[in-house]
């Protein structure tokens, strides 16, 4: 959890001081700056207020560096976490049974922070200063026994690096350096005391930081006295001697601009972006004249864990001694995408990993451990004895099309059609979205998506279909308005796990009949010609949150498996085995429902059927970079085995099966594998309780489960609490809701019933996020619809405040209506 | 450059001992596991033959750990580089005046390897261990001040990191082993002396390479004597009775059987790649029927600079002492991706920079500052005044899809077509090709690649025209063949740059009239509507690398912005401003042409015209990952300015513009920027020779550049040297070559004529990678065209030795056929 705001005021600047290992002159090199800094700069005129901040201190109180500091640079050293003993933070903090943990920690900082932006920037062009000083290395341990860079990290403070000036210390740098890089902090300077050695770690240091890292080195005469000596009088005399010299020296005034000028730079950067941002870039899905107001872009500083860092504004409150970043909870999970949380460094190393040893290689004829791997991993976690081959393209609109052209291409084959000639379309439901490039587009029913797009044109014919919802308080199956006689009245059922029961349920011969005669009438009667089914299982995303009875979509592949779509008498050839496909080939598009989404490893486990073509992206990746796979059957991959290189599937990016991402993709799916038994996913599922580490849950507690599972554990069950679904459903505002997995959607009543350009849930979503009660949320809509979703690690404690401010705007605006 | 062999044999393991720091212990852990593994594992029975190699040294020899080896373990030490001066190797060899480049000392190491290799294991089911211990931490400077980490990454030893037991030894030695893993390679095990101390290192460090990286921590006995101590008899009797016990006790021997473990998964791993793809890979733009053998499949370990690392197979001839591994020159750049080398260990730090500061964020209503840097960048680079706004996309196909939307919609607009009813084709170039998707396929004529694609409908016409080549040792420009009338007879030149010298070659009146006389029939007879002109700037490159004249191209933008495409009388408003589109918008497709490929940063200015849409992707993001740009022109842009959401560019993939690629693009942009008048390209473009530092190049040594520049010094120049171009040219296999840029294309004589489904160059490929002369070369192939390219960073002396490896294979191929 990291709901902290990012540290930046405008006119106050505060600065982490890391080490490149214990001993080698924070503390001097610190209490050297804040004198730099309190003595201020000639060519400004203007002098700094000092602030000193130590998160973390251990050993006896008396004999610390805070003396040290109030000695030489006349200023009290803030500690917020103070242990006797003097050892690593987190054995002194075990030991002391007074373990904080991180988030609070950090709150703590931010608190201290905020206050001294506002004590120390109150008079009117007053500037102020903070050093933040670390204790250790970089990665040494916090209290909690994290690594501080990991703690601080949504912080983000600008750090500077002081060097290793021992033999080996280039080396210990250069990683310390790489280590704080990696996760995502602007590393401002490095400093390195000149000890006149013959190591020269110095000289090399500032060559290789230029040239490799664009970033400055700069040496500081070396200290006369260690900090830790006995004989005390010689010590003052002479440290005081070298503070006055030393403050003055050329390399420390320029460590303190580099810094200032950093700090402006960052600040008038984020001041001109969103205007910059208006200017340069054409935006996804976007009406350019709906945002003509340049702050209306959002400005992300970065984000880390559930949380951006954003640019405050006017809309959002600014004034200069406040915090110029807020944070929001990412609720649309960066467009459906986030699995692990932003910024995650395991994550980040990977990445590099994968990067050092291949950078990219051609994939085609060629093979490399991590496509390979992950190939294996998704086949093996899909569980679908169907599919054999895995084909990788880098987003789910590529993926899709290569799943339809590998449909079609099979049927066609085998129907003895000539595609190329006569129209093949797809099977597929009113409201689907499968991506932007013009055959994923074909491939959806003509809707606002694609009503401006010249080269559409829908290929196929898309089914009505029954959805179920939570609404007034009960699970709900209903067909489309007016649609009675054809799906049946609306059914209602206990308890979600009751609708997706379909063993329980049975075959439904009504949905199948229905099916059955629109099929005969397209191909029977007007003779045309489908090459596949295609569907999302469960939820229609982009098309607007709409979820689909399952027994529907299992009644539908059930249907066009038996069926002929055979255009003369007798060319129906008998599937070979028992994986091959029959009636046409069955294509799932798991891009947003697959791989944990909604709490499964597959979404196509909850319809109970094997599609013969399987697509996934989005969190393929964990959340972190695009990459996207069609998975399909043998039967599909001998439609295109041929003796002429013309039959093959010619369809490959330059970096298919990118290894970075190949890799990432792996690393991602054996940790969000790991959270199907983890606390994490068991505080959602039982009343499990964080503290408790035992291993095993009990029977008792399991009973407890708030989203009872009737099946197996592995069942129907959702981050977002019942009752909070509950209680949405019968909000007067609210015409119903759903929930599954991390996915949580409500529809607005709406009036003017303008579907997708329609701005119901306008307001809701700005309130949201323009707002300080306890968290900002950023969300994202679909016409009438508001959703939230969690990353596959929210933690509890977080859904239940995001579920809470969510009520309470919900609330109001219902009042401010009356 | 890293033309060496990578580490690997089937019995014989190497491993590389780094320390978390100096003084950890390196040498003494090194002698326990060499002890351990002379005296054999129980289990197995058998014992290993020991290496040790100490790559370089600094001090007095006899003073030296080398002694210390050889008494204890009685093993002598292979030092390949041994310095007097007890400092740091880059100032020992600074001293001594002998520093020996990387590559060098790489060469020696893997000579002693595979000498060491074929000594050890000569016996039946002999199996060797070799030693090879760094000096200092990871990222200490080697004798040429490379960081030892860098240094010996082509080997890509397995590494064994000896971890920091002292006070802050917790955070250097994970730092330390990021700093290893993020140069890709596999970290075997880390392993900790336990010094008894209050830091407890050893635990937390177990704890944390568990729980995140999965990678075990030994904990090793205390030494008793440090291996410096005076006392040497009191030392001596002492260590003989630790290394006596320690090497049996029991993390030695895990630690043993975890390298030997990991090693024989590697092998093994490697053997059963191929049949592992075979099974599970549907490879892209491959014609499995054609590739039944498994052993086709290229299996790669790894790569680093211009080098892929292959597994050794029959075909490159394997046996049990030889390398597993060998080196191929990548000589289709990674499918035309690689700007910067593979395996770059700064690009990789700053994917991890953007992976740990943002992860991934949505982008629609937003801004971050790696996708609004390189937007602005980017259309700084192109210096177009057209162009200004940036649309983000994941890779080619996307990006064109974008494109085409943007144009056809533009044009749609100014005509009053509604494009959803009628069909609006493009203008293109016959054999261009523009990506996978259908709606890029759509773009391009009929031919091979969408044959099969039931989904493909060409939407457009496709124009004749001229090509450039140099053949039998002439420039020629060259009608296609049977239209002289249409273009001209071929024309001779004395230079390339004279091709290109668009001012000197003045408009061609002949190419006009051709362009005017075709539209007249498309649109004026036959009433056809067209949206855009899309092609690529003088390459058609998947299309089979065909040079296109540059006139021809800059003739037709000409004619298609002051034609009339209204299919009515009076419909052709007037362009708003001089940056404007008229006629139709311009799309270039610079995926393969731009970024440098052609050694500019856009190819457009080749043609002297500016488009209204540029295309990029590939070298983007310098070889790394898929990232792609659309940048449009604001009159383009306005054409979707509108009160509906419908009116809109409704395009976007869930990781637009994602700040990993859009960092890394960045970063990778300044630095190809910086190669303009960097050394590597004056090697090309002049006689400037390597040990040359001064920063100016002198008249003289302009005037001896081997590719003439009569326009200006960004001119017409290419990594392949005249001599060898010319010289291909006149070969009686060779029909016509090109060489632009990093680019080489060799036309073979092919008599069957069979254009993309030909074998004609099949012969050659193979030959080029299964051979053992200087260099394995690993080359692509388009029907009778075989193509090599080098990134943009590679060394002319890699350059020359591909050059004489494939004259060899072409003369050899010439003897054969006789």
């Amino acid at each position: 959890m990291s709901r902290v705001s990012g540290g930046l005021w405008k006119n106050y600047i505060a600065v982490q001081i890391y080490g490149a290992n214990t001993n080698v002159g924070k503390t001097v090199f610190s209490t050297l700056l804040g004198l730099r800094f309190k003595n201020g700069f000639k060519e400004q005129n203007w002098k700094f207020k000092i602030q000193y901040i130590k998160p973390v201190s251990t050993g006896p109180f008396n004999d610390r560096d805070d003396n040290y500091v109030q000695r030489y640079l006349g200023q009290s050293v803030s500690t917020l976490y103070q242990f006797e003993n003097p050892v690593s933070p987190h054995i002194a903090a075990r030991e002391a049974k007074d373990i904080p943990n991180d988030n609070h920690l950090n709150i703590l900082l931010q608190r201290q922070l905020r206050s001294g932006a506002h004590a120390l920037t109150s008079s009117p062009a007053g500037w102020g200063f903070c050093i933040v000083e670390t204790a250790g290395g970089v990665l040494s341990p916090g209290p909690s026994g994290t690594p501080q860079a990991d703690i601080y990290r949504p912080l983000r403070l600008p750090a500077v690096l002081v060097g290793d000036h021992k033999l080996g210390g280039i080396a210990s740098t250069i990683s310390a350096a790489e280590s704080l890089i990696m996760r995502g902090y602007d590393l401002d300077a490095v400093v390195c005391f000149d000890d006149q050695s013959k190591y020269q770690n110095a000289e090399y240091l500032t060559r290789y930081f230029n040239d490799k890292l664009r970033i400055p080195v700069y040496t500081i005469p070396w200290i006369p006295h260690d900090i830790n000596s006995k004989d005390k009088h010689d010590e003052e005399t002479s440290m005081r001697q070298y503070y006055s010299e030393t403050s003055k020296h050329p390399d420390i005034l320029r460590v303190a601009s580099r810094i200032y000028k950093q700090h402006r730079e960052r600040t008038e950067n984020l001041e001109s972006m969103a205007s910059r941002t208006h200017q340069t870039i054409w935006h996804p899905f976007t009406q350019h004249k709906h945002v003509e107001n340049p702050d209306d872009v959002l400005v992300f500083d970065s984000a880390y864990g559930d949380f951006f860092q954003v640019k405050s504004t006017s809309r959002s409150g600014e004034d200069t001694a406040s915090n110029m970043l807020y944070a929001a909870f990412d609720g649309s999970a960066s467009w459906w995408t986030q699995g692990l949380g932003h910024g995650d460094p395991q994550l980040a190393l990977q990445a590099a990993y994968a990067a050092g040893r291949y950078g990219h290689i051609m994939f085609a004829g060629a093979t490399h451990e991590p496509a390979l791997k992950l190939a294996e991993r998704v086949l093996k976690g899909l569980q679908n004895p169907r599919l054999t081959k895995i084909f990788y393209t880098d987003n789910g609109s590529t993926a899709t099309e290569v799943g339809i052209k590998m449909g079609v291409r099979a049927a066609c084959k085998h129907y003895n059609w000539n595609g190329a000639e006569e129209p093949v379309g797809v099977l597929g439901l009113k409201g689907s979205y499968h991506g932007d490039t013009i055959g994923a587009m074909d491939a959806s029913e003509p809707c606002v998506f694609n009503e401006k797009v010249d080269w559409y044109r829908g290929r196929g014919y898309w089914f009505d279909y029954p959805t179920f919802k939570l609404k007034d308080g009960r699970w709900t199956v209903e067909p489309p308005t007016g649609m009675e006689e054809e799906f049946g009245p609306a059914q209602y059922f206990a308890e979600q796990d009751d609708i997706f029961d379909l063993e329980t349920r049975g075959e439904s011969p009504h949905y199948e009949a229905y099916i059955e005669s629109i099929l005969d009438r397209l191909v029977k009667k007007e003779g045309r010609k489908f090459g596949a089914l295609v569907m999302e299982p469960v939820i229609l995303g982009a098309g607007g949150m709409i979820f689909v009875d399952p027994l529907f979509q299992k009644s539908l592949a059930r249907v066009v498996r038996r069926y002929n779509f055979a255009t003369s008498e007798s060319d129906l050839p008998a599937a070979k085995d028992e994986h091959a496909w029959t009636g046409l080939p069955v294509m799932f598009d798991e891009v947003f429902t697959g791989l944990y989404r909604l709490g499964r490893f597959s979404s196509a486990s909850f319809l109970d059927v094997h599609p013969d073509i399987s697509v996934h992206a989005k969190l393929l990746t964990g959340g972190l970079l695009p990459l996207s796979i069609t998975a399909a059957s043998d039967s599909i991959f001998q439609a295109f085995w041929g003796d002429e290189k013309s039959e093959a599937l010619l369809h490959g990016h330059s970096y298919t099966a990118h290894p970075i991402g190949s890799h990432v993709a792996s690393e991602s799916l054996i940790r969000m594998q790991g959270l199907k038994y983890g606390p994490t996913w068991w505080q959602y599922k039982c009343n499990w309780q964080p503290g408790d580490t035992s291993a095993l849950i009990t029977k008792e507690q399991k009973q407890e489960k708030p989203w009872k599972s009737r099946v197996n554990d592995d069942n129907i069950w959702s981050f977002w609490s019942k009752e909070f679904v509950l209680d949405l459903s019968q909000h007067k505002r609210v015409d119903h809701v759903n929930a599954l997995g991390s996915v949580l959607a409500v529809s607005l009543k709406d009036e003017s019933g303008a579907g997708y350009t329609s701005s119901a849930a306008v307001g809701l979503r700005d309130a949201l996020l323009f707002q300080k009660s306890k968290v900002q949320i950023h969300s994202r809509i679909l016409g009438n619809v508001i959703y939230l979703m969690a990353s596959m690690i929210t933690k509890k404690k977080d859904i239940e405040i995001v579920e809470e401010v969510f009520k309470k705007k919900l609330d109001a605006m219902d009042q401010e209506a009356q």
